[in-house]
């Protein structure tokens, strides 16, 4: 059928939740993530790139034994490639980089070193609704310390992360560590008598602590409250004795260290759990003094939270704590752009060994929007020179123009399109951002002479200049040929 | 049934054909790839990351109205994803990075400057047997110019491959880029009067030049030749007239670009599109020239038929020219890095158009494994300095050891594995390859100051010095705690 031949044009499309990144984007992420590497292999962490792709077995998350292993996850089986993988073996892109390092620091617990310090960088990809700036791949950037269950090694990221932060341009003073401990607040439960089985329900009700506030927690605690639509949420139950330690510990936070310390002492009262927990926070202020971070730039802040849940022993949190115009227009502080703390059993699903492990990741998308937010995203690259080409006949000499200039270290290019329309050049070199063009016809180069245009003072004459002062040119000067180079620093300054 | 708790471990392996990379396996590629981005930021190329996935649709090579697309790529088909993709659709791992340039310059040919030059860099999957040496996930690096039909774009390109491969350090006069022509080739045919449906049998036939040389291929061209297990192999079937130019042609490399292209317009006779291919690599060699790049460097070379059969145009290939020991220790030169040319029908299948574009990839892994034979990957970045832990309760005053190392912008860690046994301590620091340890006991504590241990010198000493000399520990020298970050900044030079 006639029908047949004619096969439709596939559309130009990215998978949906899937973007590309253009020019600035790739060199701004990649100026704040090596500016990032600096500090983490200055500090002695190595770097470690796994695999995209991972057995579904070793992600872990998900179990090979139902017929399509759960969302969440870009998953497919093997086809039986000859000397490839088994046919049927489900395939999986990661979804984070820690569960990369769990199997790495499993398949090499010979070889590697212990403690062992790395950092990973790179996209991850996850298989989810995708929405405003949520996208189904995106980067991640970790930092993690296995095989060390010492706090220095939680202090040690802690005052890592500030550097980082300051190392891509965000001042002293507008960032914050802020450190908690999971096992502080299990003290509290102890010492309040909850119930063990009661204690994921309050780690679900204080994670609602910034939400909700103080009150709304206590109700929540005890016997519930309503939310503002006049629904009765039920609460845990607990005695309005058994809650107040807790709300002490979330608002214990004191003037400085010191009496934030005293404050979770006498939270966790006569629980060993808590008193371990209390005397890790100050051990890890006491590192922190000792390698020259002070509370200005990371504190005992017992209303940190999140991650409470998840992690086991110091959990910490950056954030930023400038304020910036969401996309309302009202000012709001920044927030949180990295969080991490301290974890087991990462090793132990493989090999059936606990191996205590902390570490942080950066919100790599979060912070690259705070610093544009701030101006300091900037990339100094900008577009190049464009030569400009008159006489379609001396390519060559225009060629060897742009390689003067490159080779004076100058970003330079030639104008490669249909040179016919003249004004179809200088809108290229408009696109292509360009802060000066050269132009040479025959005339010119007859008298050896080129044109140098500043674009950038000639745009801004357009906007301002009035007719006279426009046509008088000030931003296009001749110059010898060989005074071409000069003349284009001169510009550039 | 008891059986069912007891869960087998996961495996703790990446899946076949897949690997890690560690240290300075991400240190020196990264290295090696900034400076050839440098190197194409310079010549106005941008970068561009795509998204892994792509649709199977739009990756072109693959049709969806199969069950499952061919093998060859790893692909899965979309779940209902609220929101997400539509169920059903077919996404894939991006084979190569050209395929997602003609997705990118057909979707976004409104808003991309035009021509467009662009460089990527990235990780590509194949679903292939893997091998050793071959992954199923590596590395490309392109710089393609998309919308330019003028000679200058590949030239440029033969320039700027040139400039990338001086910058990641290896020397003029070790690498050679090699320039042919499609059209001289078609244009030999025509005045050889080969029938147009015979031209893919003589392509096919001298991409086995290098293999079987000129009467090989002269066989193979007319009446055939017995290989070397005496099997018959059939000729294409020219006359010995027919494959005289075909012949010439391959073998027409004169002493200079000059004499080279004498030979090949002779070759070509009175073919027109001969003439057009003869005078495209006469005005890129007279272009390469204006811009510095001698014929050392760049060069018209007839003999380069890799490539002939998919360009349209100009074909170019760089490859080093220094020897090396191959797996079997015999002397033989490193071969090709990189290749490319002008081709066609990039944009087409989406748009309808032809846009004409050219454009070169380097093999990453391979420029890598060249530089490393050149021992010039090294990557400074040896290990840390290590601070060892004598006394568990002083960990601070290691941490600001380190701290202060670190100010200095020296790469420093402290150690933070369990400190009991001291000669631990040292076989870890061996293992990060540190060049200095610290030490500081009580003793020196209380005195106010460090032990400072060459590790490098000491394990130069170990192994030459006699008992007499070891025991003295040149290598070990103790100084005030103030003078520390001196000392070891005097060590490492």
């Amino acid at each position: 059928m006639a029908k047949d031949k004619k096969q439709p044009r596939p559309k130009a499309e990215t998978p949906k939740g899937f973007r590309d990144y253009f020019g600035s984007d790739v060199t701004e992420r990649k100026r704040m993530l090596d500016r990032i590497a600096e500090v983490y292999h200055r500090h002695g962490f190595d770097p470690l790139e796994t695999s995209a792709v991972e057995t579904v077995e070793a992600l872990g998350k998900f179990l090979p034994d139902v017929d399509r292993p759960n969302a969440g996850v870009f998953a497919w089986q093997e086809e039986a490639v000859p000397g490839g993988g088994t046919a049927g073996d489900w395939l999986a892109l990661r979804y984070d980089l820690t569960a990369p390092l769990a199997r790495v620091a499993a398949q090499y617990r010979n070889d590697l070193p212990s403690p062992y310090r790395r950092y990973a960088m790179g996209p991850v990809w996850r298989n989810e609704k995708p929405g405003p700036g949520r996208f189904r791949q995106f980067y991640q950037c970790d930092a993690d310390t296995v095989g060390s269950g010492s706090v220095a090694a939680d202090a040690e990221i802690c005052a890592m992360l500030a550097d980082a932060l300051e190392a891509v341009g965000i001042a002293r003073g507008d960032y914050l560590v802020r450190m908690n401990n999971r096992k502080v607040l299990n003290g509290v439960l102890e010492a309040a008598e909850v119930d063990t089985d009661r204690a994921d329900d309050v780690l679900r009700t204080i994670d609602k602590f910034d939400k909700v506030g103080r009150d709304g927690v206590l109700a929540l605690l005890t016997t519930g409250r309503r939310d503002e639509s006049g629904a009765q949420i039920e609460g845990v139950g607990l005695s309005e004795a058994q809650a107040a330690p807790v709300l002490a510990f979330l608002t214990s936070k004191g003037a400085d260290n010191a009496a934030t310390l005293d404050n979770l002492r006498a939270a966790v009262g006569v629980s060993q759990m808590g008193a371990e927990g209390v005397d890790e926070l100050s051990q890890m202020a006491g590192l922190l003094s000792a390698m020259g971070v002070a509370e200005d730039r990371a504190v005992i802040d017992p209303s940190v939270v999140r991650g409470l849940g998840y992690y086991t022993g110091p959990v910490f949190e950056a954030e930023l704590t400038f304020e910036i115009l969401d996309e309302k227009g009202r000012r709001r502080q920044f927030g949180s752009v990295a969080g991490g703390g301290r974890y087991d059993g990462l090793v132990e699903r493989f090999t059936g060994q606990k191996v205590p492990a902390t570490g942080v990741s950066i919100g790599v998308d979060r912070l690259l929007a705070a610093l544009r937010a701030k101006g300091l995203a900037g990339d100094e690259a900008a577009g190049p020179v464009v030569v400009t080409v008159m006489d379609r006949d001396r390519m060559a000499d225009y060629q060897a123009m742009a390689a003067d200039l490159r080779a004076a270290g100058i970003r330079a290019e030639v104008y490669l399109g249909n040179p016919k329309n003249f004004g179809n050049q200088l809108k290229y070199a408009d696109k292509r951002g360009a802060p000066v063009a050269i132009i040479q016809g025959e005339d010119e180069a007859a008298r050896g002479v080129v044109q140098v245009k500043d674009l950038i003072l000639g745009a801004r004459i357009a906007a301002q200049a009035s007719l006279d002062e426009w046509k008088s040119q000030p931003a296009q000067t001749e110059v010898a040929r060989a005074d071409l180079v000069a003349e284009v620093r001169r510009i550039l300054g």
